[in-house]
């Protein structure tokens, strides 16, 4: 095999093929899930300019309706020095560690251009940025400490091995954290502690995988759930979309009861 | 108050002054604390400069003898193609997340120059990112990867709110990793569930306390212990040293016991 066609090979994991036509499952776009992430941390690293060297630093975060990212930093800090230098900087989120390999987990580059915002744009900042950190307000108005907003110009998403995508600055803009994001894990982990039949059944009706003799899901969003499963030929992957999109905090339950009657239904 | 004069008061928490005088009980050096942070963990941030303008990315890190830094990075993604086009880098590694108060964590920002080792060089820098990555054996040798090391020329350590400092490069090359930095939490976890009395009896005798009437740890490390305190006049912070720097992993248990024997010999 050539060198070239072996470039990330280690991301094709040998995987059953589906057995049925499956129904494309939209997943969430890079500007959403860009937009997700970043509502799921206020912790995130800071990229700034040092003498025109790069120059990586912690920071909190806190964010605009239009995605604008608020800083706070301190001009005693190297990167408060920098960005008064230079106005150029890149916010990298990354989701929480999960499982042993840290590179299998979604994380989002954004970058673009720094500003100090004034009047209303500043108590807008300071109020997104208090909004989300604990203890800014102990900080945030003393004279050393400047807001800033990083107005983003790039985004690239990095869902993990093999996936990822650049998302179009308006379409960040525009776009909205997923609403069940925050209670997702927990309804994951209920569905397969509780409710494998139901997951079995949605990975033999939908998922492409009849013969399917196990299925645990992997994560759940606002569009679908993404499913592993067990079969006499070997592990596959899968998704299956819900019947129409979640677009409030506590929509998953009622998506996925939806899921498993059509499944069921489907099936007998 | 001058506004000057109220920067950074939020880290001026109104605590107790120690009644008597407090044998200096040393601290790791800026140098060590970035060793041993950089030993903690394998993943780090990437700041790179793409067309000069700053990129942050996820990565994870080998650590050499003399703390380079080794990067296995795909020509396919950006950070990559940066470090091809200008190897300026700088790396932010971060201690975990604990307790509610992301800043208030220990984190250090190395950077300086990154080039791809080659021969034996790249052989130790393969083991010393292999060592720490899982998975890294599935990839590390595919085309599109390659290794880096980040030669550090410049070291900025943070320990939190108000404890900062810089080191020098030949500094932080000669430095080793806190060998008891693994079994720290463990240990103050021990210290404070069976073993409040013993706490209690430094801080009386060797923090500055003699009036404490509680006391718990909050941090150990190779040079003493962090305590924390419960006086009549309010919260007490101090520091006890141990008799002589550890030099082994499994040294904390008996650097406390003997700190433990000396404090009620003097309280006796």
């Amino acid at each position: 095999m050539a060198e070239a066609q072996r470039d990330h090979a280690y991301t094709e994991r040998s995987l059953a093929e589906p057995l049925a036509e499956v129904a494309g499952a939209p997943r969430r776009s890079a500007a959403e899930e860009a937009r997700t992430l970043l509502a799921g941390t206020s912790v995130a690293s800071l990229a700034t300019l040092s003498d025109g060297a790069p120059w990586a630093s912690l920071v909190q975060t806190g964010v605009l309706e239009d995605g604008g990212v608020v800083l706070c930093v301190s001009t005693l800090a190297e990167h408060g020095r920098n960005l008064l230098e230079d106005p150029r900087a890149s916010v990298l989120v990354a989701a929480p560690e999960a499982g042993d390999d840290a590179l299998a987990r979604g994380r989002v580059t954004l970058a673009g251009i720094a500003h100090r915002p004034e009047g209303a744009a500043r108590d807008a900042a300071r109020a997104a940025y208090c909004a989300r950190v604990p203890y800014a307000e102990g900080y945030v108005d003393f004279g050393d400490f400047s807001l800033w907003v990083l107005e983003v110009e790039r985004v690239r998403w990095v869902g993990g091995y093999g996936r990822m995508a650049s998302a179009e600055a308006a379409d960040y803009a525009a776009a909205r954290p997923d609403p069940v994001a925050p209670h997702a894990a927990r309804a994951v982990a209920h569905l397969n502690e509780d409710h494998a039949d139901a997951l079995l059944a949605m990975v033999r009706a939908l998922g492409g995988h009849p013969d399917a003799t196990a299925a645990t899901c992997m994560a759940a969003d606002r569009l679908g759930l993404d499913l592993e499963a067990a079969t006499p030929r070997g592990r596959a992957i899968t998704r299956v979309g819900f019947a129409a999109p979640i677009d409030e905090p506590g929509g998953l339950r009622a998506a996925t009861v939806e899921l498993t009657r059509r499944s069921r239904e489907l099936l007998a």
